[in-house]
């Protein structure tokens, strides 16, 4: 697939697939500004904790070449953009990715005794395209590890998209999904279509189809009916942010699937990269649920769907407790529980 | 909420509330055929176990109409009219009703000595319309028991649609709600959208807000979320069938919710008419699944939501074992397990 995520340094703007009209249209999206950026980001446009990291990075690039532009004084300069890579970082407040992001970039520029707005922009270019390609390489990595896990023969449950599109390219679950596939496992793939916004009917069913993958969606309420009937052997999901203990925020419905998994005794893996670990957060307790716009539930394709009046509730993610989880598929190889330890070893704080 | 089926004994037609259009628009379908009601059934104009067996009694009406319309000779009526009301019984496959109401049809006519058309057809007018009453009438007392399982203040979560709509009149799951309401106890409810379809944002939602009792949208997917924040203490729905045992078939979507409910420690209960019992049956293994259109998962409104050439599972039912089931509310009682006993007894088998 096509890098969904396309930076041009000459004239410093981001184009980025849109995703709100996959499958149906494949049109970019211009991006002049971190503003516009962060829009995007908002209403969804790009999504998948680890695409926002990319993206966070050149929003950062493209706030910094705004400043120049500008060209304000430097002690404005430090303060400016100091406020609009903390507005990046706060574009959605569940993924890591977008804050590990900024986190990123802020120290480059904190490291950099050189004070020139300019070479902070060519520092911030080259640093945004390293978290482009170290994404992609980790995917890669994930996909070889978590392939080992995968049967031939096997029926994986995935839940919304991690795919190329919710990263820089290749994706977690389904890299690893990839991966099996060229391997000649002979698998096939049941994509839950992800309500509100249908990421597994739309962009899961999307990528698989165009590679080849046979796919088959199904609404999210047949989990459960699925695995009574044995028609699914693995379930393998992307995340948001990992806690130090295990627990995972990933898209909602992920920690029902997992329970109703645990329920069949069928293994329940996270596809993610250490970028998504978050040391800082203790348990999943701790982790920022957002909470998106009603309309997003009442109504579609700008159609209303449920009566007048009354409200909905649109929690975009939830936590799945760390004992639900057979294993978590980085980059630096599969964890396995205890996961305080296993991550803290992966992440060499031990 | 006025009859949403009407039969007019001077036109023999019968008038039915088309569903799929609800809450956008009110509008009936005339139909004058047992294959109009057929058709009606087939593509979810009306749907809901225990509407279903009265829908199912004005059909064998517009059948035998028919029949005497064309006057053909006697030998002929009997298996014109038995080919007819077999069909009846099995336009769709996993509700009893429609079963249940073509035998209790099927025993009259047997019952009654008089080989006259004209005759059966008042017999079965009248036998239709005891259908319709004492299905209101049941679901009145299952109201007043499962009532009885509320308390103050819960919030109930409820799948699908077990409301005035899903009956001849009143609800099972939502009679229970209708009389906890009205006897003050402060409830909330939060309704399940239910894909594909979404009986539960469009018709759980349309009866609820018109009754005034506050009512929460919410994707399927979001339920195990819900639950583990104690945002819900009750789970109550309807049923299309259920076995001697207890096992009970009901909307896609069931199963997995008693599955997270038993995990978070919330009664999940079953409200459903006697005539919902299968004593036929003796488990869930046996009984009939029906699965409908992909077109129903891939599409919404005429649009395609997914691309094309990518199939999907509809699978329209699913079984909840009777061991996730903290109680059935019939009209005979609240049924507690071991429901092999408790059911039996409810039947008069003991």
């Amino acid at each position: 697939m096509k890098d969904h995520i396309q930076y041009d340094p000459v004239s410093g703007t981001l184009r980025l697939l849109d995703q709100r009209l996959l499958p149906g249209r494949e049109e970019f999206l211009l991006c002049r500004t971190d503003a516009d950026v962060i829009r995007a980001i908002q209403e969804m446009a790009v999504r998948g904790a680890p695409a926002l990291g990319a993206v966070g990075g050149f929003a950062c690039v493209l706030a910094v070449r705004e400043i120049a532009a500008a060209a304000s004084d430097s002690t404005d300069l430090e303060r400016e953009l100091e406020t609009k890579i903390a507005a990046i970082a706060a574009a959605r407040p569940t993924a890591v990715n977008l804050s590990w992001a900024v986190a990123r970039m802020r120290r480059v520029w904190r490291d950099n005794p050189d004070r020139d707005i300019g070479a902070l922009i060519n520092l911030w270019e080259t640093e945004s395209e390293a978290i482009r390609r170290e994404d992609i390489a980790a995917n890669r990595r994930i996909g070889a590890f978590g392939a080992e896990l995968v049967d031939f023969g096997d029926v994986i449950l995935t839940h919304c998209n991690a795919g190329a599109l919710a990263t820089a390219g290749f994706g977690t679950a389904l890299g690893v999904i990839y991966t099996a596939f060229k391997q000649g496992k002979d698998i096939k793939v049941i994509a839950g279509e992800t309500r509100p916004l249908l990421q597994g009917a739309r962009l899961t069913a999307y990528e698989l189809h165009r590679e080849g993958v046979p796919v088959t969606i199904v609404c999210d309420n047949a989990y459960a009916l699925l695995m009574r009937r044995g028609m699914v052997h693995k379930v393998v999901t992307g995340a948001d942010r990992i806690a130090a203990n295990g627990d995972t925020a990933n898209k909602i419905g992920t920690y029902g699937a997992a329970l109703l998994a645990r329920a069949h005794g069928i293994p329940f893996y996270i596809a993610a990269p250490l970028s998504t670990l978050d040391a800082a957060m203790p348990t999943g307790d701790d982790i920022p649920i957002e909470q998106r716009p009603e309309a997003e539930v009442t109504h579609l394709n700008g159609a209303r769907l449920s009566p007048e009046g009354v409200s909905a509730y649109n929690f975009a993610f939830d936590v799945t407790p760390a004992e639900l989880i057979s294993g978590i598929i980085t980059d630096a190889g599969v964890l396995r529980p205890p996961y305080g330890e296993s991550i803290s070893l992966a992440l060499g704080n031990i």
